[in-house]
């Protein structure tokens, strides 16, 4: 089973995807671990088939709405990081089993028919989700916020865009589209996961 | 609670919604009852709330697929039926605890916030679902359903469109987007049902 998690900015995509990765003991895969695989200018197949070996983050410790601070060597140039990581996502699919949030998985690895979903929120869902976990002192207007929405989503529809035949967002590309807008992640998950688990049956 | 299911045609919407109805033991109704009682050139109060106490179609025998083969009388000028309709829905909606498939439901009824589905399906999922429930005998081409899929959901739109502030079809309008092109229907509405019920509460 292979579920593919893609997200507007602020919306609670990669919470949706660690806790159904947890739920369904599946191997969990992000934007962000995909990225520090692929930022490193000496990749190498040993590297990465060891973090493949351990479930990705599957064994680490992960707080819902922070990216993980790593830090980066020589940066990569965008092309080669972008080969690099379609390379490892491809490697992800292979192996199977596992939840995959962004980097255009959803595309990438269509030949493995995964689960697609799609989550989204309303504006108003996504500032109150950001606020929430903003660190102390963070003060950004609503605007600002909205701002920094579209810039970001703009970044993944225009990856997204350029593999896939389906407009990033678009409900035509994925099996389930959730609006969490005024939900508690948490309280849905198991349901989710049984859905899946009768879809793909 | 309140849960409106729009669809796009063959994708089995009414199935969905039947079904869910059943499984949350909820009042049902549909566009063939709602239009019913709302074509009555003789709209009557009493009637409305007599259909109104019984649950609309819940205790009938039920038929996915097929339209209920309704003896109409005189009918009514289109915007009359339009005006009953909505009269009809936000009778429905006060009640509560119901389903309701079409008819804009979802835009007609916002203030009472109720849980907005849609359902839609590749046009390989839909020509499938049609041709299984197809009467003998009935033979279109591909061609030709497809070009009745956009002539019907074109009438959807825009009578939805007339009303509501998002697009037919568009995430933005809708809390949960459900792609029926490879699940069986049947095998998903329990957890389906949960999910509703963890997002309500």
């Amino acid at each position: 089973m292979i579920i593919t998690v893609s997200r507007q900015f602020g919306s609670g995509g990669r919470e949706v995807g660690k806790r159904l990765a947890d739920a369904l003991n599946l191997d969990y895969y992000d934007k962000e671990l995909v990225t520090q695989i692929a930022e490193h200018t000496d990749l190498n197949e040993g590297y990465v088939s060891s973090v493949l070996e351990n479930g990705g983050f599957r064994h680490y410790a992960f707080t819902f709405g922070r990216s993980m601070p790593f830090a980066t060597a020589t940066p990569a140039p965008v092309t080669d990081v972008l080969v690099a990581q379609q390379k490892i996502i491809k490697a992800i699919g292979q192996k199977g089993n596992c939840v995959i949030v962004g980097r255009s998985a959803d595309v990438i690895l269509k030949d493995f028919k995964p689960f697609r979903i799609f989550v989204y929120a309303e504006n108003e869902g996504k500032i109150a989700r950001c606020r929430a976990r903003a660190p102390e002192g963070e003060n950004y207007t609503d605007k600002q916020m909205l701002r920094r929405f579209k810039e970001i989503d703009g970044g993944r529809k225009k990856l997204h865009d350029l593999l896939g035949t389906h407009p990033w967002g678009d409900k035509a590309g994925y099996d389930l589209m959730l609006n969490t807008t005024n939900i508690n992640i948490k309280a849905i998950i198991p349901a989710l996961a049984e859905y899946i688990k009768a879809s793909v049956k």
